[in-house]
Parts: C-alpha cells; structure tokens; sequence
C-alpha cells in the first residue's frame, strides 16, 4: 500500500524519515538491547533520549532561558484547566479573546477557576475570523490574558498579538507551533497538544516563564503545578516515554529542514496554492476571511452537504484523506502541518481541478 | 545486538510480537496509507483500533456491564488526585491502607480534598509487608476506602481484599493488573497506569462502576471527571492514540497466552523460582516478607551498596539489565511481569548462582 496525502486536523501526518527511524530502532534501540517503550523512564539511556527532545525545543524555538520547557500529558484541554489553577491566584480574574471552539473551550473550563472575561468574540459570525480588539478595554490588574494563535475548526489565524503590557500573555499554539517565527519572550505561557506540528498524540508541550511558577492554587492536582514538574524534570511520574521519543525523531527531522523559518516560509507557500485556487473555483469557497485565514488549517466549502461529501469520497480513493471538516461545522478541510510535503498540496489542487472540471 | 531480558520497573519488557506487529504496520496500517499515530482520534480507521482495545480489556478481565472503562491520560497519579475530586463528595471523608510509596503519595494528594484517613500502615517497618487491619475501624460512612495492590518499590502485594461492605473499594493496581484474577465486582473503581502489564507509558485504565459516577466536585478538570470522560468514550479531547494501539497489540498476545488465568499461574511459577533461590543463598537475601512477597517485582539485597552495584553490572554485561533498586530504597529488584519469559527468570537465577560462586 502506498502512503497517502494525510490531511487529517490531528492526529496529523508525520515525516516519513521519523517514522522509518521508528522502525529500525523499535525492538531494539541502539545497544539497549530494549524498546525506546520499554525503558524505565528514569534510565540514563532514556534520559538520554528526553534530554535531547527538551534542547531541540529550546534551539529550534529559541527560548530564552528564563522560560522552563515542560513535557506533559492531557493535551491542550488539560492546560485549559492548568492555566488558571496554576495563574489565577492573584487578582483571581483573566481575559480571553474567543476566537474559535477551542478559545471558547478554554475560556469556559477556566470559569471554574476565577472570573473570567471575553474581550473580543468571532462568534456571532461562525468563527469566520479572529475578533478586533480595544486595548483599552483589557483588564490591567488581570493575571494573565489567553488567546489561540491558530484555530484548527475554523481555519483562522492571529496575524498580530495583542499588547497586554504587564499582564502575561498566555497561547494556546497546539495548530500552528514550529510554524510561525514566535519570540517566546512575548509570552509569559506557551502551550500545544504535541499531535499537529510537533510529535503523536500524548505529548504537551508547556512553555513558562520562571516567575510564573509557584502561584498555584493549593488543591491543585499535583501533576498539573507547572513548578512542581519544573523541580522534577517534567517527572513527577512516568511521562508519555515513546511519544517523546516519537516528537524528538520529528524535531531532528525539522531542524534538518531548516527550522521553524524555513517551515513558516513554505507553509506560506502552500496555504497560497491552496487559497488561489479555492478563490478562483467555482465549485469550491473559501470559508475564513482572507486576511485571518490559516496556514495551517484551510476550511472549504462546496454547494451542497452531498457535493462535499462525494468530493471527499473521490479524493480518498485517490489517496488524498481526511478532507472532511470538522463535525461542529461541516464543509471541507485540509490540514497542511509541517510535515505536509509541498507535492501534497500540489497533487490536492491538481486533483481538485480536475474534478472541478468533470462534475 | 541481541535483546536483552528487561528486569526494569516500568516502562517495562513489552511482548515481542506486539513490538514486531508494531514494526510492520508503522509507516502504513493495513490499506490506509498513514501510520497509527497519524490517524485522527476520530476517523473510522482509528475507532475501530480504539473498540477493539476497549473491548479486549472487557473480555480479558470479564468486566461487568455496569462498570465503564475509560482510557486516560496522567497514569496512576492523576487519579491520585481523580479518585478524591471524583468520590469525596458525600461525607467528604476516605480511608486508606499505606502499604507502600505509591499508597502513601495516593493518600498525600487526596489530602488536598477531604479529611483522609490512614487505616493502617507499614511504614514504620519500612513498607517490607501489607499491614495488617481491623475491619472495625473502618469508617462505614466512608466515600470509598482505597488501596494500592502491588508495592512496586518494597516488592509487596495483598494477598487478600479489605471487606468494606458498602463503602466501594478503589484500588490502584497498576503494577498486577492483568496479572492476579481479580473479581472487577469486588471494586467500586479500579485503575492503572499502563507501563508495567498493560502496555506502553502514556496511557491509564480507570474501570468505573457506572453509579459512582457524576458526583465530582464542581472545579474538577473536566478531563478528570470520569463521568464527562464516560459520556464522551474517553474522548473528549485526543487520547494517547498510539499508546492504546500498542496496549491493544499487547492484550492480543496477553489473550492468546491464555489470560490472567495463565499470566497468574506463570507469575507464581516465575517469582517462586527466584524467592527458593534467594531464600537458600548466601550472597544475596529477598527484602519482604514471605507472606506478602510480591509476583511482580522481586527487592533482594547483598552485604554492601557495592556488592549490590557491582553485581549489577556484571548481570548486565550478560544481557540481564535494569535491576538496581528503587533510587528511594537501593538494593535490587526483578520486576518481572507477564511479558518477561521463564526464560528470562531462569536466566537470571543460573547467573545469580554462577556469580555467587565465584565471588
């Protein structure tokens, strides 16, 4: 069987090169004599491994060294809990900008936690762009301000940051992380689901700045106070071992690509062929607004509920899959993370081209 | 180079074949042209993976059917704290029995949430035994009553249940499960981290007896309320997609070896070997007490920290690796659950006697 052009939303396409490393090293790593999964996570031979993964982060991010770099499980819906239990212990409130599901999602797990603000929403138009902002309205006494760099449902992007002068910044980056040229010192918090751009499922990434450690409520589970996994290495407990092994075979693989410029400049590239055909089809429509539309996530439509689905059924039968959008919207989406080939793309509007054609 | 016989305590020797299938199917599953870890939690391809784990684990532990079986993420000591947000909403009070360093840490996190109180406790004669208990003093107006099964630091296990009438018993079964036949109706909930007898790091099984579920505290994260989880079949955010596919290859060749019936009768088998052998040697001495020794991890000692370490290393150089103890304890342990082989044991035995002979 051949691989095929996964545009899957994540769980996402990995490079080929990490997957074949995989392979050669899976029953037996290097001189082990065991699995990379079957190694006591405090072994210096895993050691080895994790310490590594930790300091291609740091490189091919450059963060500074006043940031921690965590490695944790439960994803970004676990943090969307862990931000305010760990932040929001001072003035007890937080603003957010709900730029999508996952911001709404966000917003609404920390209401448990302290009061919480939305300063700016998309939502009355379906999400179709990232919201304006008036920096005069945000909370200058709030404990941190969140928003979602890059909104995987709705194919929208942030195009700047909003300026919270001394209030910490806080983003969730899980869709568009090692693919835009970030400078971490603009966030006090930087945080991903590892399963778009960085590694499989099971892996987050959690980025601090040291002075925002140490804050946390006290009936916080242990396991989610971002300084007692600091002072143990991310190894309070057993971390997700081969998912991080898995993330750093990815992140050699991207630095050897050219690193996070590199990726950024030819998910520009892709996201333009995609985007310029879709604005000139007359059987397909782009969703998002143009000036916020994702590089990461391009959403589409077709006329009918039926035209798309028999669009998504020819593709995959051409070995183009997971073109569907996601099931709160519907339509059509492909998803093109790092480790989507430019060919993928390529080959995606050819073929969309053709069938345009002849339907 | 050859693979060695992995005594470690979790990660831990994972079945050859499931590492083998693992190798076959990495770059491309079956017909579907991606990896695994490529797959969206939600695609039908993945779903199937997903079903077909659940249900393995149902079958092999005959699960009843008012009992849930979520998937999870964090290990054993999320639910450290899971199991209180979720339970201690009635009295507001627990009982635990402290029989080891993963008892202890269960019942310090669940601190955080009620009044916990320690029923019985072996600390004092450093945990080499399950303490003894009156059934008298337990609190019949409990929320649950919990117990930590297998200590895999001391090398201990229970040999048999608390009676806790109505108040359910939770047990923490990380280092046994799959490994002693169990009766799930015994247990009000029963949970585990993978890494030692079900699979690969990353991933945790909670078994849920269906009317202990939706009374969590209102500021739970909701990826720890087990009934939001239930609801949602474990998914309401990305599991550690591949880390089930790998436990799900595990339970495949766990069945085919005949269950936990098998598993039980090969582990007494396995750890009475090596107990005969330290009980007669001169060199080394086991650490717990015969009555509660432990089938899953074996401690022992030598004369001196360096007697202990050298032999270590001389075990391997034969391809023998991972028994130095506990950092919290020192001495030695063989963990050797379902995946490692008589074989593996045996081996173990013939070098520990050559060496004892010859030093």
């Amino acid at each position: 069987m051949k691989r095929a052009f996964n545009f899957a939303p994540g769980p996402a396409i990995m490079p080929l090169p990490a997957l074949e490393t995989a392979v050669a090293e899976m029953t037996c790593y290097k001189d082990t004599g065991v699995s990379v999964m079957e190694m006591s996570h405090r072994s210096k031979m895993y050691l080895e491994i994790f310490d590594e993964t930790v300091a291609l982060i740091r490189e091919i991010m450059a963060i500074p060294e006043n940031y921690k770099v965590l490695l944790l499980q439960g994803g970004a819906t676990e943090q969307f809990a862990a931000v305010p239990m760990n932040l929001l212990t001072g003035s007890g409130t937080a603003d957010y900008i709900d730029s999508g599901s996952f911001a709404s999602g966000a917003l609404n797990e920390a209401k448990k936690y302290g009061e919480i603000r939305t300063v700016a929403s998309s939502k009355k138009d379906n999400y179709t762009y990232v919201p304006d902002w008036d920096e005069k309205d945000f909370n200058s006494g709030a404990d941190y301000f969140h928003i979602t760099t890059n909104n995987t449902i709705y194919g929208t992007r942030f195009t700047h940051l909003p300026k919270t002068s001394a209030v910490p910044l806080v983003a969730d980056m899980s869709s568009n992380i090692l693919a835009e040229g970030y400078s971490v010192a603009d966030f006090g918090v930087i945080y991903a689901g590892a399963q778009k751009n960085i590694g499989p499922a099971g892996v987050t990434l959690v980025i601090v700045r040291e002075d925002l450690m140490g804050k946390a409520r006290p009936d916080i589970p242990k396991l989610m106070d971002w300084k007692g996994m600091s002072d143990a290495d991310s190894m309070i407990n057993t971390p997700s071992t081969y998912s991080i092994y898995m993330a750093g075979l990815c992140l050699k693989w991207l630095k050897g690509q050219g690193g996070v410029a590199a990726m950024e400049k030819l998910s520009i590239e892709k996201s333009k062929l995609l985007y310029d055909y879709l604005d000139e089809s007359k059987l397909f429509r782009p969703v998002a607004v143009p000036e916020y539309r994702s590089r990461m996530n391009v959403t589409f439509r077709a006329e009918t509920a039926d035209c798309e689905d028999a669009f998504c059924k020819a593709a995959a039968k051409v070995g183009l899959i997971n073109l569907k959008g996601h099931r709160l919207v519907g339509g059509m989406r492909a998803s093109i993370y790092n480790a989507m080939p430019i060919e993928g793309v390529e080959a995606l509007v050819e073929f969309m081209k053709e069938y345009e054609n002849n339907v």
